[in-house]
């Protein structure tokens, strides 16, 4: 059996954790299966790649940033081979180029192309585990790209399609995907199955557990995965089609701790209207909620953002695309989104109104609510999030 | 003009220093020259890189080797090239491979078999400043590989051949290269100029300012280099052709302040005896004094090793070379090595005579001379080693 699987920065993040890492590894191919292993950065290596960059400049160009940030993987997967060896099971480490993840040149967001695994091939031959560089690839002249955000995940799902491989195992630091974020609500628990669709408005909502971009090629290739622990053997979450009617109502409950209501106004976009989007969506990955109106020449738009790690860092970024357009921006950035995810969604504004009166009766008022496919978020006050996120899992998924 | 420049280690230790180098080949640049710059890893990465592995295994493989300290290099590139384009200086990074450096597959030892700097010459052509990763290359099957100590060197003089450059400037962290270490010999002085065949000498024997390998390149293709500091405009030391006749008597003073005398005895080589050989030149790079001797089967094996910053890690090596040759291993690590480099040297043993009675009067006895092409090395107790220098020093070189 040929088995993908990926390990984040947290698996991978000490010497030790490597160790345990590849004597799970080598359990598996003793056990006979054949191993091709994607792994992230050592822990923070990627953030402490980045500070150190901005202290030689604000704008550093993206490929430069990618060819200092491909640095990451190329430390933890060289070390993992290391360590497969020293248990005397034979590895060899790929970098993303020499995996044939061959990717557009779009450096910092690279697009793969295709999957030209001509070097794995032979090496999984013979009998050698293949360690392969997560989040990295290569353009068609050569040039060294990234995949953005999560890109690792996306690295495993890839491989998994262009090696036909039989199973793709994501292992993380959580035992699989949650009903919540434990931390935030104690009565989460784990989700033993789930539909791509399903997974990916998780993923989109604020589950950072998979990325989104990986859990849509995986459903776009019909290609099941699992989610599992690094750290347990039990547990573990499959995603597959499983076909949406048969999930629960409401599957599970996520979200963003901190959200920006933005407006932008006064903009005058000179020349091609779409620049002004374009502009954005390099900006911001994540944008929901979006509206635009005109009025006199000028356009207002307004959307909400998660705030991540560097809040300030996003709206300079988003003032500076106002700017860009002859604008000005005002940010409210006291919000929380909560969202809900699950076939239940489907059957219109019943689990809407349900919602509402469970956050009414915990005394929150949404200022805002949105429906994706299979799920439906709202805006709350920020201080509001853990509260509104305890409520409406006590009233979604612990009864079922 | 196209001029090949190195930044070593010291020289890109931190980012401020990043900043400053690019600052400088701004002004290079500014200047009208072409500049294509070779880069080492920042401060002692490439040393808390190896501790990293070794936390993972005592024995990584020196493929795996190669594939983690590469990661060194492309971090400091790309700080520098960003710190060039913050300065409106257009800028590109290569690797090794990207640089067309075409070596053996000699993991963690390559030989540059061919230099092809396709990607090079394009962007000189665009009037970007090149920034070359130092110290590795690529095997003409895609495997990345490391030239071992002094590689970055070796990757500058290598390029200056490669692209016919019209200068190459080594850029360290001390004046250029001196009579002697001025932390050991307060009057030494620079050395304006120096023929390739006196540096490989002071390379060989302890000066660490360029690497052996390198000197004996440009040496081999009669590259003209320079050696001047990162930090200051002034000095530096051209290092060309210079007739060995017009040089001074005894140019410099040099040495290894550690050094072991090792005798492996009982040796007896299974089959091809060129084996041990090998072995020996597989674990220590720099032997000297070498004598062999056979009795009733068995060999006997002497030589110094300069024992560098983990001594006790090159005995073990040594003897595990011995063990494998079902011999052991006597070693006597309380020498020092002082040298004397010179044309004088050539003159026969006058220079050795006058060297003996300024030691004996200095109260010092070696316990072993050695000769080399332009070069007198004297073996004497380690505690002499600063006074031994000093004394030598004040003889032949401070007089002239």
């Amino acid at each position: 059996m040929l088995v993908i699987q990926k390990y984040g920065g947290t698996s991978v993040g000490t010497p030790h954790r490597i160790r345990r890492v590849a004597a799970r590894i080598a359990e598996r191919r003793r056990a006979g299966d054949r191993v091709v292993a994607v792994v992230s950065a050592m822990g923070r290596t990627t953030d402490e790649l980045g500070v150190l960059a901005r202290k030689i400049t604000d704008r550093p160009s993206r490929r430069e940033m990618d060819m200092l940030l491909t640095a990451g993987e190329r430390i933890s997967m060289a070390l993992l081979s290391m360590a497969l060896e020293s248990l005397d099971v034979p590895a060899i480490s790929f970098t993303g180029s020499q995996s044939g993840i061959i990717t557009d040149t779009s450096h910092s967001r690279a697009r793969i192309l295709e999957i030209r695994p001509i070097r794995i091939g032979p090496e999984l031959e013979k009998g050698k585990v293949v360690i392969v560089a997560g989040f990295q690839g290569v353009s068609r002249d050569k040039e060294v790209t990234t995949l953005g955000r999560g890109g690792s995940d996306t690295t495993a799902v890839a491989l998994a399609v262009g090696l036909g491989a039989d199973r793709c195992e994501i292992y993380t630091d959580v035992p699989g995907v949650m009903s919540a974020d434990p931390r935030v609500v104690p009565g989460a628990r784990l989700l033993p199955v789930l539909s791509w669709d399903a997974m990916l408005e998780l993923s989109c909502c604020g589950a950072g557990v998979v990325h989104s971009r990986a859990v849509e090629l995986a459903r776009r290739r019909e290609r099941r995965f699992e989610v599992r622990s690094a750290f347990r053997k039990r547990g573990g979450t499959v995603v597959d089609g499983t076909p949406i009617e048969q999930g629960p109502e409401v599957a599970a409950v996520t979200g963003h701790p901190r959200v920006a209501r933005v407006r932008m106004h006064g903009l005058s976009p000179a020349g091609d209207p779409g620049a002004f989007f374009a502009a954005l969506s390099e900006t911001v990955d994540d944008v929901s909620g979006l509206a635009h109106a005109a009025d006199a020449g000028k356009y207002t738009c307004t959307f909400h953002v998660p705030l991540g790690g560097e809040p300030g860092e996003v709206l300079n970024r988003l003032a500076e695309v106002a700017r860009a357009h002859r604008g000005s921006l005002d940010a409210d950035t006291d919000h929380a989104a909560v969202t809900l995810v699950g076939t239940g969604i489907l059957h219109g504004p019943a689990v809407a109104a349900r919602a509402s009166r469970v956050l009414s009766a915990a005394g929150i008022t949404p200022t805002a609510i949105a429906t994706g496919q299979l799920s439906l978020t709202f805006l709350v006050p920020a201080g509001a999030y853990t509260e509104a996120q305890r409520a409406l899992h006590g009233e979604f998924v612990e009864p079922s």
